[in-house]
Protein backbone atom coordinates (compact mmCIF):
# COMPACT_ATOMS: atom_id res chain seq x y z
CA UNK A 1 0.00 0.00 0.00
CA UNK A 2 1.51 3.47 -1.29
CA UNK A 3 1.41 5.88 1.56
CA UNK A 4 1.70 9.77 0.90
CA UNK A 5 4.58 10.00 3.01
CA UNK A 6 6.60 8.21 1.33
CA UNK A 7 5.27 8.77 -1.68
CA UNK A 8 8.59 10.65 -3.31
CA UNK A 9 11.55 9.15 -1.87
CA UNK A 10 14.36 8.96 -5.26
CA UNK A 11 13.26 13.08 -6.25
CA UNK A 12 14.83 16.09 -4.64
CA UNK A 13 11.36 17.91 -4.82
CA UNK A 14 9.42 18.54 -1.65
CA UNK A 15 6.14 17.17 -3.14
CA UNK A 16 5.27 14.48 -5.66
CA UNK A 17 3.94 17.00 -8.13
CA UNK A 18 6.93 19.51 -7.80
CA UNK A 19 8.93 19.83 -10.63
CA UNK A 20 11.40 16.43 -9.71
CA UNK A 21 14.67 17.99 -11.39
CA UNK A 22 16.31 20.01 -13.69
CA UNK A 23 15.98 18.35 -17.31
CA UNK A 24 19.69 18.37 -18.99
CA UNK A 25 17.67 19.10 -22.60
CA UNK A 26 15.29 21.44 -22.10
CA UNK A 27 15.32 25.16 -21.49
CA UNK A 28 15.35 26.35 -17.63
CA UNK A 29 15.15 29.68 -16.01
CA UNK A 30 18.25 28.99 -13.92
CA UNK A 31 20.24 28.64 -17.36
CA UNK A 32 21.52 32.07 -17.49
CA UNK A 33 22.21 31.67 -21.31
CA UNK A 34 18.86 31.71 -21.75
CA UNK A 35 17.48 34.36 -20.11
CA UNK A 36 15.94 36.65 -23.14
CA UNK A 37 15.94 40.42 -23.75
CA UNK A 38 13.17 42.66 -22.91
CA UNK A 39 11.66 42.19 -25.86
CA UNK A 40 10.44 38.79 -25.88
CA UNK A 41 7.99 38.94 -22.78
CA UNK A 42 5.81 41.64 -21.78
CA UNK A 43 2.54 42.73 -21.76
CA UNK A 44 2.12 43.77 -25.45
CA UNK A 45 1.61 40.34 -25.89
CA UNK A 46 -1.64 39.26 -26.14
CA UNK A 47 -3.35 40.07 -22.06
CA UNK A 48 -0.21 37.55 -21.17
CA UNK A 49 3.09 37.17 -21.35
CA UNK A 50 6.29 34.83 -21.16
CA UNK A 51 7.70 34.42 -17.83
CA UNK A 52 11.12 35.72 -17.48
CA UNK A 53 13.96 33.48 -18.61
CA UNK A 54 11.75 31.47 -20.99
CA UNK A 55 13.48 30.23 -23.63
CA UNK A 56 13.50 31.70 -27.50
CA UNK A 57 12.71 28.46 -28.84
CA UNK A 58 9.42 28.28 -26.59
CA UNK A 59 8.00 31.26 -27.77
CA UNK A 60 8.59 30.92 -31.60
CA UNK A 61 6.66 27.63 -31.20
CA UNK A 62 3.96 29.90 -29.29
CA UNK A 63 3.67 32.50 -31.58
CA UNK A 64 3.95 30.52 -34.89
CA UNK A 65 1.00 28.77 -34.10
CA UNK A 66 -0.66 31.80 -32.70
CA UNK A 67 -1.74 33.32 -35.88
CA UNK A 68 -4.14 36.00 -34.62
CA UNK A 69 -2.15 37.22 -32.07
CA UNK A 70 -4.83 36.79 -29.38
CA UNK A 71 -2.53 35.48 -26.64
CA UNK A 72 -4.13 31.76 -26.68
CA UNK A 73 -3.88 28.36 -28.78
CA UNK A 74 -6.16 25.90 -29.17
CA UNK A 75 -5.65 22.50 -28.79
CA UNK A 76 -4.67 22.04 -32.79
CA UNK A 77 -2.47 24.77 -32.09
CA UNK A 78 -1.06 23.08 -29.09
CA UNK A 79 -0.50 20.12 -31.13
CA UNK A 80 1.65 22.18 -33.63
CA UNK A 81 3.39 24.28 -31.46
CA UNK A 82 4.04 20.68 -29.59
CA UNK A 83 5.38 19.46 -32.72
CA UNK A 84 8.48 21.75 -32.99
CA UNK A 85 9.92 20.32 -30.09
CA UNK A 86 9.01 17.09 -29.31
CA UNK A 87 6.75 15.24 -31.62
CA UNK A 88 3.21 15.22 -32.67
CA UNK A 89 0.99 14.06 -29.58
CA UNK A 90 -1.83 12.50 -30.28
CA UNK A 91 -4.87 14.64 -29.19
CA UNK A 92 -5.89 12.41 -26.82
CA UNK A 93 -2.75 13.41 -24.89
CA UNK A 94 -2.73 16.84 -26.10
CA UNK A 95 -6.90 17.39 -24.54
CA UNK A 96 -5.42 15.80 -21.35
CA UNK A 97 -2.31 18.55 -20.94
CA UNK A 98 -5.00 21.37 -22.25
CA UNK A 99 -7.58 20.41 -19.30
CA UNK A 100 -4.28 19.44 -17.16
CA UNK A 101 -2.25 22.86 -17.69
CA UNK A 102 -5.24 25.45 -18.80
CA UNK A 103 -5.95 27.81 -16.73
CA UNK A 104 -9.76 27.86 -15.27
CA UNK A 105 -10.02 31.21 -15.29
CA UNK A 106 -8.62 31.70 -19.30
CA UNK A 107 -11.91 30.00 -20.71
CA UNK A 108 -9.66 31.08 -24.52
CA UNK A 109 -7.10 28.19 -24.27
CA UNK A 110 -3.36 28.04 -23.19
CA UNK A 111 -1.46 30.95 -22.77
CA UNK A 112 1.96 32.37 -23.01
CA UNK A 113 2.50 31.18 -18.97
CA UNK A 114 1.10 27.74 -19.38
CA UNK A 115 2.68 27.23 -22.21
CA UNK A 116 6.24 27.69 -21.02
CA UNK A 117 5.33 25.67 -17.55
CA UNK A 118 4.02 22.79 -19.62
CA UNK A 119 6.84 22.92 -22.43
CA UNK A 120 9.20 22.60 -19.30
CA UNK A 121 7.38 19.80 -18.08
CA UNK A 122 7.45 17.88 -20.85
CA UNK A 123 11.14 18.67 -20.99
CA UNK A 124 11.78 17.39 -17.44
CA UNK A 125 9.35 14.24 -18.54
CA UNK A 126 11.34 13.39 -21.60
CA UNK A 127 14.70 13.08 -19.41
CA UNK A 128 13.50 10.28 -17.16
CA UNK A 129 11.37 8.98 -20.24
CA UNK A 130 15.08 8.49 -21.32
CA UNK A 131 17.29 7.77 -18.72
CA UNK A 132 14.71 4.06 -18.37
CA UNK A 133 14.58 3.60 -21.90
CA UNK A 134 17.94 1.80 -21.73
CA UNK A 135 18.01 0.14 -24.63
CA UNK A 136 17.00 3.70 -26.73
CA UNK A 137 14.05 1.38 -28.50
CA UNK A 138 11.85 4.92 -27.94
CA UNK A 139 9.59 2.48 -25.85
CA UNK A 140 9.59 1.55 -22.33
CA UNK A 141 7.88 -1.72 -20.69
CA UNK A 142 5.77 -1.78 -17.39
CA UNK A 143 8.36 -2.15 -15.51
CA UNK A 144 10.35 0.81 -16.77
CA UNK A 145 7.26 2.75 -16.20
CA UNK A 146 6.68 2.14 -12.73
CA UNK A 147 10.43 3.18 -12.23
CA UNK A 148 10.13 6.51 -14.38
CA UNK A 149 6.62 7.47 -12.24
CA UNK A 150 8.55 6.30 -9.00
CA UNK A 151 11.33 8.65 -9.91
CA UNK A 152 8.91 11.69 -11.31
CA UNK A 153 7.42 11.13 -7.81
CA UNK A 154 4.31 8.92 -7.82
CA UNK A 155 4.22 5.30 -6.23
CA UNK A 156 1.75 3.53 -8.54
CA UNK A 157 0.20 0.45 -6.74
CA UNK A 158 1.25 -2.41 -9.26
CA UNK A 159 -2.55 -3.39 -9.82
CA UNK A 160 -3.61 -0.32 -11.14
CA UNK A 161 -0.36 0.12 -13.23
CA UNK A 162 -1.51 -3.08 -14.94
CA UNK A 163 -4.81 -1.42 -15.94
CA UNK A 164 -3.08 1.94 -16.70
CA UNK A 165 -0.96 -0.13 -19.29
CA UNK A 166 -3.72 -2.71 -20.93
CA UNK A 167 -5.04 0.75 -22.40
CA UNK A 168 -1.82 0.35 -24.63
CA UNK A 169 -2.21 -3.58 -25.47
CA UNK A 170 -2.76 -3.92 -29.35
CA UNK A 171 -3.43 -7.79 -28.26
CA UNK A 172 -0.85 -8.96 -30.56
CA UNK A 173 0.58 -11.24 -27.53
CA UNK A 174 3.71 -8.80 -27.39
CA UNK A 175 4.60 -7.01 -24.26
CA UNK A 176 2.84 -3.73 -24.17
CA UNK A 177 5.09 -1.00 -24.36
CA UNK A 178 5.02 2.42 -24.44
CA UNK A 179 6.31 5.75 -26.51
CA UNK A 180 6.80 8.70 -25.43
CA UNK A 181 3.20 9.73 -26.40
CA UNK A 182 1.40 7.32 -24.22
CA UNK A 183 3.90 7.83 -21.60
CA UNK A 184 2.72 11.11 -21.31
CA UNK A 185 -0.76 10.34 -21.38
CA UNK A 186 0.24 7.55 -18.50
CA UNK A 187 1.78 9.67 -16.35
CA UNK A 188 -0.50 12.92 -16.95
CA UNK A 189 -3.73 10.95 -15.77
CA UNK A 190 -1.55 9.26 -12.32
CA UNK A 191 -0.04 13.13 -11.82
CA UNK A 192 -3.79 14.87 -12.59
CA UNK A 193 -5.67 12.44 -10.23
CA UNK A 194 -2.51 12.41 -7.44
CA UNK A 195 -2.91 16.35 -7.20
CA UNK A 196 -7.38 15.95 -7.06
CA UNK A 197 -6.49 13.87 -4.68
CA UNK A 198 -4.06 15.56 -2.60
CA UNK A 199 -6.82 18.48 -2.51
CA UNK A 200 -8.39 16.66 -0.09
CA UNK A 201 -5.36 15.06 1.71
CA UNK A 202 -3.70 18.06 2.46
CA UNK A 203 -1.78 15.98 5.15
CA UNK A 204 -0.83 13.52 3.26
CA UNK A 205 -2.56 10.16 5.59
CA UNK A 206 -3.05 8.83 2.33
CA UNK A 207 -6.56 8.55 2.30
CA UNK A 208 -9.40 11.19 2.01
CA UNK A 209 -13.23 11.78 2.95
CA UNK A 210 -14.91 12.39 -0.39
CA UNK A 211 -18.63 12.93 -0.98
CA UNK A 212 -20.64 11.57 -3.79
CA UNK A 213 -20.33 15.04 -5.06
CA UNK A 214 -17.11 16.07 -4.75
CA UNK A 215 -15.95 12.66 -5.97
CA UNK A 216 -17.89 12.47 -9.69
CA UNK A 217 -16.82 16.57 -9.50
CA UNK A 218 -12.76 14.93 -9.35
CA UNK A 219 -13.09 12.55 -11.87
CA UNK A 220 -15.01 13.46 -14.58
CA UNK A 221 -13.44 16.21 -16.51
CA UNK A 222 -10.39 13.83 -16.71
CA UNK A 223 -13.20 11.19 -18.86
CA UNK A 224 -13.70 14.37 -21.01
CA UNK A 225 -10.30 15.17 -21.57
CA UNK B 1 -25.84 18.42 -2.52
CA UNK B 2 -27.09 15.14 -3.35
CA UNK B 3 -27.17 12.66 -0.80
CA UNK B 4 -27.57 9.00 -1.54
CA UNK B 5 -30.33 7.91 0.87
CA UNK B 6 -32.20 10.89 -1.56
CA UNK B 7 -31.23 9.52 -4.71
CA UNK B 8 -33.79 7.52 -6.15
CA UNK B 9 -37.14 9.46 -5.20
CA UNK B 10 -38.60 8.89 -8.45
CA UNK B 11 -38.16 5.19 -9.53
CA UNK B 12 -39.40 1.71 -8.27
CA UNK B 13 -36.12 -0.01 -7.47
CA UNK B 14 -34.59 0.33 -3.82
CA UNK B 15 -31.13 1.30 -4.91
CA UNK B 16 -29.43 3.58 -7.98
CA UNK B 17 -28.23 0.59 -10.20
CA UNK B 18 -31.19 -1.81 -9.69
CA UNK B 19 -33.41 -1.86 -13.39
CA UNK B 20 -36.21 1.20 -12.57
CA UNK B 21 -38.91 -0.22 -14.39
CA UNK B 22 -39.69 -2.39 -17.18
CA UNK B 23 -39.26 -1.41 -20.77
CA UNK B 24 -42.12 -1.52 -23.30
CA UNK B 25 -39.83 -2.23 -26.23
CA UNK B 26 -37.25 -4.87 -24.49
CA UNK B 27 -37.66 -8.26 -23.52
CA UNK B 28 -38.39 -9.33 -20.50
CA UNK B 29 -38.08 -12.21 -18.57
CA UNK B 30 -41.54 -11.53 -16.94
CA UNK B 31 -42.81 -11.98 -20.60
CA UNK B 32 -44.47 -15.38 -20.49
CA UNK B 33 -44.66 -15.46 -24.49
CA UNK B 34 -40.84 -14.61 -24.56
CA UNK B 35 -40.25 -17.84 -22.93
CA UNK B 36 -37.74 -20.15 -24.61
CA UNK B 37 -37.71 -23.39 -25.90
CA UNK B 38 -34.90 -25.46 -23.77
CA UNK B 39 -32.69 -25.81 -27.45
CA UNK B 40 -32.23 -21.75 -26.36
CA UNK B 41 -30.52 -22.21 -23.30
CA UNK B 42 -28.05 -24.92 -21.66
CA UNK B 43 -24.81 -26.11 -21.07
CA UNK B 44 -24.43 -27.08 -25.14
CA UNK B 45 -23.72 -23.56 -25.69
CA UNK B 46 -19.93 -22.82 -25.19
CA UNK B 47 -19.36 -22.59 -21.53
CA UNK B 48 -21.85 -20.17 -20.45
CA UNK B 49 -25.71 -20.09 -21.01
CA UNK B 50 -28.60 -17.51 -21.73
CA UNK B 51 -31.05 -16.89 -18.59
CA UNK B 52 -34.42 -18.66 -19.01
CA UNK B 53 -36.87 -16.49 -20.75
CA UNK B 54 -34.26 -14.56 -23.03
CA UNK B 55 -35.92 -13.14 -26.08
CA UNK B 56 -35.08 -15.09 -29.51
CA UNK B 57 -34.00 -11.71 -31.03
CA UNK B 58 -31.10 -11.33 -27.98
CA UNK B 59 -30.23 -15.20 -28.75
CA UNK B 60 -29.94 -14.63 -32.53
CA UNK B 61 -27.96 -11.24 -32.13
CA UNK B 62 -25.73 -13.01 -30.02
CA UNK B 63 -25.04 -16.48 -32.14
CA UNK B 64 -24.71 -13.91 -35.45
CA UNK B 65 -21.60 -12.51 -34.44
CA UNK B 66 -19.77 -15.30 -32.41
CA UNK B 67 -18.79 -17.24 -35.39
CA UNK B 68 -16.42 -19.41 -33.55
CA UNK B 69 -19.11 -20.41 -31.07
CA UNK B 70 -16.85 -19.91 -27.79
CA UNK B 71 -19.51 -18.51 -25.87
CA UNK B 72 -17.81 -15.57 -25.96
CA UNK B 73 -18.03 -12.35 -27.48
CA UNK B 74 -15.56 -9.13 -27.91
CA UNK B 75 -15.66 -5.38 -28.79
CA UNK B 76 -15.86 -5.75 -32.79
CA UNK B 77 -18.21 -8.12 -31.92
CA UNK B 78 -20.31 -6.81 -29.28
CA UNK B 79 -20.63 -3.74 -31.80
CA UNK B 80 -22.51 -6.00 -34.73
CA UNK B 81 -24.37 -7.58 -32.36
CA UNK B 82 -26.10 -4.52 -30.62
CA UNK B 83 -26.32 -3.03 -34.30
CA UNK B 84 -29.29 -5.34 -34.82
CA UNK B 85 -31.58 -3.90 -32.23
CA UNK B 86 -30.15 -1.09 -31.42
CA UNK B 87 -27.96 0.82 -33.55
CA UNK B 88 -24.15 1.30 -34.11
CA UNK B 89 -22.83 2.53 -30.88
CA UNK B 90 -19.27 4.23 -31.18
CA UNK B 91 -16.43 2.10 -29.90
CA UNK B 92 -16.18 4.33 -26.86
CA UNK B 93 -19.28 3.62 -25.95
CA UNK B 94 -18.99 -0.36 -26.44
CA UNK B 95 -15.46 -0.55 -24.91
CA UNK B 96 -17.42 1.52 -21.72
CA UNK B 97 -20.27 -1.63 -22.22
CA UNK B 98 -17.60 -4.20 -22.15
CA UNK B 99 -15.77 -2.93 -18.99
CA UNK B 100 -18.82 -2.41 -16.93
CA UNK B 101 -20.58 -5.74 -17.74
CA UNK B 102 -18.22 -8.15 -18.37
CA UNK B 103 -17.74 -10.54 -15.71
CA UNK B 104 -14.19 -10.34 -14.37
CA UNK B 105 -13.53 -14.00 -14.19
CA UNK B 106 -14.02 -14.11 -18.00
CA UNK B 107 -11.32 -12.49 -19.97
CA UNK B 108 -12.58 -13.89 -22.89
CA UNK B 109 -15.30 -10.90 -23.57
CA UNK B 110 -18.70 -10.65 -22.99
CA UNK B 111 -20.97 -14.44 -22.45
CA UNK B 112 -24.35 -14.67 -23.01
CA UNK B 113 -25.47 -14.03 -19.45
CA UNK B 114 -23.92 -10.55 -19.73
CA UNK B 115 -25.13 -9.80 -23.71
CA UNK B 116 -28.91 -10.49 -21.91
CA UNK B 117 -28.12 -8.63 -19.26
CA UNK B 118 -26.60 -5.62 -21.70
CA UNK B 119 -29.63 -6.02 -24.00
CA UNK B 120 -32.21 -5.52 -21.15
CA UNK B 121 -30.43 -2.44 -19.65
CA UNK B 122 -29.99 -0.73 -22.83
CA UNK B 123 -33.83 -1.49 -23.42
CA UNK B 124 -34.83 0.11 -20.44
CA UNK B 125 -32.18 3.14 -21.29
CA UNK B 126 -33.87 3.43 -24.80
CA UNK B 127 -37.27 3.94 -22.96
CA UNK B 128 -36.38 6.79 -20.48
CA UNK B 129 -34.51 8.32 -23.90
CA UNK B 130 -37.17 8.24 -25.81
CA UNK B 131 -39.80 9.29 -22.75
CA UNK B 132 -37.61 12.25 -22.37
CA UNK B 133 -37.07 13.14 -26.05
CA UNK B 134 -40.55 14.92 -25.94
CA UNK B 135 -40.54 16.55 -29.59
CA UNK B 136 -38.90 13.00 -30.73
CA UNK B 137 -36.03 14.02 -32.34
CA UNK B 138 -33.52 11.36 -31.68
CA UNK B 139 -32.08 13.97 -28.81
CA UNK B 140 -31.89 15.06 -25.14
CA UNK B 141 -30.60 18.19 -24.08
CA UNK B 142 -28.58 18.83 -20.68
CA UNK B 143 -31.97 19.88 -18.55
CA UNK B 144 -33.88 16.77 -20.27
CA UNK B 145 -30.25 14.11 -19.19
CA UNK B 146 -30.91 15.83 -15.99
CA UNK B 147 -34.09 14.16 -16.00
CA UNK B 148 -33.93 10.28 -17.58
CA UNK B 149 -30.76 9.96 -15.11
CA UNK B 150 -33.09 11.31 -12.54
CA UNK B 151 -35.78 8.68 -13.42
CA UNK B 152 -32.86 6.24 -13.25
CA UNK B 153 -32.25 6.58 -10.58
CA UNK B 154 -28.96 8.90 -10.37
CA UNK B 155 -28.84 12.73 -9.18
CA UNK B 156 -25.90 14.42 -10.61
CA UNK B 157 -24.88 17.69 -9.40
CA UNK B 158 -25.44 20.10 -12.03
CA UNK B 159 -22.20 21.31 -12.04
CA UNK B 160 -20.20 17.85 -13.18
CA UNK B 161 -23.46 17.59 -15.66
CA UNK B 162 -22.20 20.17 -17.03
CA UNK B 163 -18.56 18.99 -17.65
CA UNK B 164 -19.73 15.68 -18.76
CA UNK B 165 -21.95 17.40 -21.56
CA UNK B 166 -19.75 19.66 -22.31
CA UNK B 167 -17.67 16.58 -23.55
CA UNK B 168 -20.33 16.49 -26.79
CA UNK B 169 -20.00 19.91 -27.55
CA UNK B 170 -19.21 21.06 -31.36
CA UNK B 171 -18.29 24.16 -31.06
CA UNK B 172 -20.72 25.04 -33.20
CA UNK B 173 -22.17 27.54 -30.67
CA UNK B 174 -25.63 25.72 -30.65
CA UNK B 175 -27.07 23.77 -27.37
CA UNK B 176 -25.26 20.71 -27.02
CA UNK B 177 -27.79 17.57 -27.80
CA UNK B 178 -27.45 14.55 -27.25
CA UNK B 179 -27.56 11.45 -29.18
CA UNK B 180 -28.91 7.29 -28.01
CA UNK B 181 -25.32 6.65 -28.18
CA UNK B 182 -23.78 9.38 -26.18
CA UNK B 183 -26.69 9.29 -23.56
CA UNK B 184 -25.68 5.37 -23.08
CA UNK B 185 -22.28 6.60 -22.61
CA UNK B 186 -22.74 9.69 -20.23
CA UNK B 187 -25.23 7.77 -18.42
CA UNK B 188 -22.90 4.37 -18.15
CA UNK B 189 -20.32 6.81 -16.56
CA UNK B 190 -22.47 8.29 -14.31
CA UNK B 191 -23.86 4.61 -13.44
CA UNK B 192 -20.48 2.93 -13.36
CA UNK B 193 -18.84 5.80 -10.80
CA UNK B 194 -22.16 5.60 -8.87
CA UNK B 195 -21.94 1.82 -8.42
CA UNK B 196 -18.07 1.83 -7.49
CA UNK B 197 -18.81 4.99 -5.01
CA UNK B 198 -21.54 2.52 -3.44
CA UNK B 199 -19.04 -0.20 -2.62
CA UNK B 200 -17.37 1.82 -0.38
CA UNK B 201 -20.21 3.77 0.90
CA UNK B 202 -22.74 0.73 2.13
CA UNK B 203 -24.92 2.40 4.20
CA UNK B 204 -25.58 5.58 1.76
CA UNK B 205 -24.14 7.84 4.01
CA UNK B 206 -23.10 10.52 0.99
CA UNK B 207 -19.41 10.63 2.03
CA UNK B 208 -16.66 7.90 1.63
CA UNK B 209 -13.46 7.52 2.98
CA UNK B 210 -10.56 6.21 0.26
CA UNK B 211 -7.17 5.40 0.42
CA UNK B 212 -4.91 6.93 -2.30
CA UNK B 213 -4.48 3.19 -3.93
CA UNK B 214 -8.36 2.71 -3.47
CA UNK B 215 -9.34 5.98 -5.45
CA UNK B 216 -7.21 5.28 -8.50
CA UNK B 217 -8.19 1.37 -8.52
CA UNK B 218 -11.65 3.02 -8.93
CA UNK B 219 -10.97 5.47 -11.49
CA UNK B 220 -8.53 4.15 -14.39
CA UNK B 221 -10.88 1.44 -15.51
CA UNK B 222 -13.18 4.37 -16.19
CA UNK B 223 -10.13 5.86 -18.25
CA UNK B 224 -8.92 3.01 -20.03
CA UNK B 225 -12.54 2.12 -21.78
Amino acid sequence: MASFSGYNPQSHSPSPSAPPMPNPQAPSSSQPHYSQPPHWHGSSYGHSSFPPGTHPDVIRSFQMVDRDRSGYIDEIELQQALSSGYQRFSLRTIRLLMFLFKNPSSPLGIGPNEFAALWSCLGQWRAIFERFDRDRSGKIDSMELKDALYSLGYAVPPSVLQVLISKYDDRSGRRVELNFDSFVECGMIVKGLTEKFKEKDPRYTGSATLTYDAFLSMIIPFLVA
